[in-house]
């Protein structure tokens, strides 16, 4: 009997559940063994279980030779480690002739490996996530499409966002957190949002974000889309030079961005300024050092938000859900930056219960010429999770690499160096491998007449 | 005769004018030799000229062999180079024991060489040019005095502005760049405003610091203070653990940054990404950017952006004065960040001639309690420069390091460490010096009742 191909996989946290139990679940039938290592050894086992074709480790944060070491020895990783040890991981791979998968954007240093990891005919296969993942595969299928049939791409728009499945939506910002809160936190303050609207590049400051909303609508429930950081880069990613409109975006539910922006106009979500606030302040209080003190001098603290801020009822209702305006509670934190303490907060009112399931939600719109005619589509994807767990977003993060493994252990993507899985090769077999375990697009024609 | 003492100048720009000018002049009196290096040996030499205690010389930007052994080999050095270069100059200096005078805010790294400094007998003394340096000084002597007459705290605010003189002022901005046109243009950005105000911590994040201003008349002219970063550290920094508002900001002429404020809120002064536009494109294009496609399509660019910001008629004449508004000329260069293409705008709309003259302006208030009375006082300093070579800027910055080198030498100050001139054995002699020289605060008593 031939001996069983290791499948390495580094991190065991939250995003990487359904990944490894799709692995396990193939490993019998497939000759694989899969070994999980984390920083946390218990989190590697909780992974793992008892299945016999599983080995849990622990990595150790200060030598890597134990990984290296792995790594060499492995027949592919999949390195679900922090974005920027990635290129660590690859540099080790390449050299050892092992393949790479990870779910993470292409950083200028993994991109200077290209060649290394050509010349000794190894893929890295990058941006196998959800977003970037099934982005990319999801919208050059049709892309492709569309031009096969003699069409001609006028714009394009996608937006993303990891959701509450309505059945658990029981707050007033219709969200919970089925990933890293920090992100949530910060979103949108990377830096300004750039993009292509009807032929002219617009720019967006941070604190413009969610004032830049996109109405949409996705198996009629209604969402809000705020554009993402950097959409012109897409026009040369996606080859789509010929465009008129291109955007790439976040979703929320509707409701959500417009009252989110009362945060981010005030200045609560800064990472920018560390302060300690006096000991046994109220959340009252908290809030009032983000407004002029002549606004809320003598004024209850809800109404003066909403004048300073312009906030709307809906929104300070939402504001008061999260606590921000109660005189008998305060942060627990009191030296951070505005922003650390709104994550504690959000971290514990946006909580994903165990019985609370998550839900992702992906929409991609295409206009196009086709016959001299202007013609658009929606392509678009709802998924629900299983439970706290097997969450809708382990699954769109963790499948996309797992059902990767098979082919490029096989040799049959044909592809060397690193790359995303942009083309034919990678989204023909994966969108079908996703479309069996029932991750399946709606496309829908609309009218532009 | 003795020989002569070395002071080694190292940075020949347009701050250290008056400096070089000064310890010049100071040479022959008190047998000094005044040793100027700069990257561009020509401004070098145009400081020093033909004076016969000068001599100008290259700084390597390569190599800091020659720089190392030339400050080994002096008796003082000054570093105008830029900050992050002052711990390099420092470190060598110290083990070399020879004192140091910087114009720059202490770094952590600085701070670290303390004990390295007081082992070796050095005084390494920073903060001395005009904010940091005159701030210090001036307001220390009013506190310190108050307390000394039996009085308490309770209220500092301090603001300061590199202006332009009335006499030269012929912009409806009235203001011209006596300084970096970058931090100009940056102004506000690096991180969320933290001030004291009547007891409460507020903190104004970046887009709203041009939206919190304090109205303040100097010499019968009006102006307006925005908040600077940190205001909280001087609670320490000047032992006013008691008081109940300490703010310090930056200074403009009234109208100013309400005027500004419509290119932070539009993002046109935002660093963080970098754009494309296209080749032959107009300002009022440029400009129409950074507007919502549904706000500015088929509308007059002044009115679009009046409508979306709000600005009113004296904003957009002066956003028009800019040239943001034109029909017919555009930014020259076409690929940066909007901050870039405007820091271009500034750079050449409000260039001092060589016949303007600046206008330095630097307010304290202190408010405090004195015999169970509340009072206030001011202390102001308004300083015309005498043309775009000897401004005020390069004044107010430059002498009071050149009034601190005859001490120094001496071992007047009777300091050794990493120190900042807090302390009377700073602020007498050189507000002493100061003075002498025409730079000459005013103080007036405030009507509190």
């Amino acid at each position: 009997m031939a001996e069983h191909k290791v499948i390495l996989v580094l991190g065991a946290g939250r995003s990487s559940s359904s990944l490894i139990a799709h692995l396990l679940g193939q490993a019998e039938a497939e000759g694989w063994e899969i070994h999980v290592g984390d920083l946390d050894l218990a989190a590697a086992q909780s992974k793992v279980g008892d299945h016999p074709r599983g080995v849990a480790f622990a990595l150790s944060g200060s030598d890597a030779a134990d990984r290296n070491a792995r790594i060499e020895r492995a027949d592919l990783v999949v390195s679900m480690l922090p974005a920027f040890m990635h290129v660590d991981v690859a540099k080790v791979a390449i050299a050892a002739g092992v393949n790479v998968i990870t779910p993470s954007y292409v950083s200028p240093e993994m991109k200077a490996l290209d060649a290394d990891a050509r010349a000794a005919g190894v893929l890295v296969l990058n941006e196998l996530g959800l977003d970037p993942g099934i982005d990319h595969l999801s919208a050059m299928q049709v892309i492709d499409d569309i031009r096969e049939r003699g069409g001609r791409m006028v714009g394009f728009a996608s937006y993303c966002g990891g959701l509450v499945a309505p059945a658990s939506d029981d707050n007033p910002w219709h969200y919970k957190l089925s990933w890293n809160p920090r992100n949530v936190v910060l979103a949108g303050q990377g830096g300004s949002a750039t993009f292509l609207d009807q032929g002219k590049v617009r720019v967006v400051p941070p604190h413009r974000t969610f004032q830049t909303l996109t109405p949409i609508e996705v198996e009629g429930r209604p969402y809000d889309g705020y554009p993402n950081r950097d959409s012109l880069g897409y026009r040369e990613l996606y080859g789509l030079q010929e465009v008129e409109t291109l955007v790439r975006g976040t979703l929320r539910s509707s409701g959500f961005s417009q009252s989110w922006d009362v945060l981010v106009q005030l200045g609560m979500v800064r990472d920018d300024a560390t302060l300690t606030w006096p000991d046994g302040v109220s959340w009252s209080e908290w809030t009032r050092s983000f407004l002029p003190a002549d606004a809320e001098r003598g004024q209850d603290v809800r109404t003066a938000v909403g004048k300073v801020s312009g906030a709307k009822d809906e929104d300070l209702d939402r504001l008061a859900w999260l606590g921000l305006f109660d005189e008998s509670s305060g942060p627990t934190r009191l030296t951070g930056t505005p922003a650390q303490i709104i994550e504690d907060l959000v971290t514990e009112k946006w909580v994903l219960g165990p019985e609370d399931r998550d839900m992702i939600v992906m929409w991609h719109r295409f206009d196009y010429e086709l016959n001299g005619e202007r013609k658009a589509m929606t392509s678009s994807l709802c998924l629900e999770g299983k439970d706290s767990v097997f969450t809708a977003m382990s699954d769109t993060v963790g499948l996309p690499m797992a059902l990767a493994v098979k082919p490029l252990l096989a040799g049959d993507f044909g592809t060397t160096g690193v790359d995303v899985p942009m083309s034919k090769t990678y989204y023909e077999p994966l969108l079908k491998g996703l479309a069996e375990l029932g991750i399946r697009f709606v496309e829908t024609e609309v009218d532009v007449a």
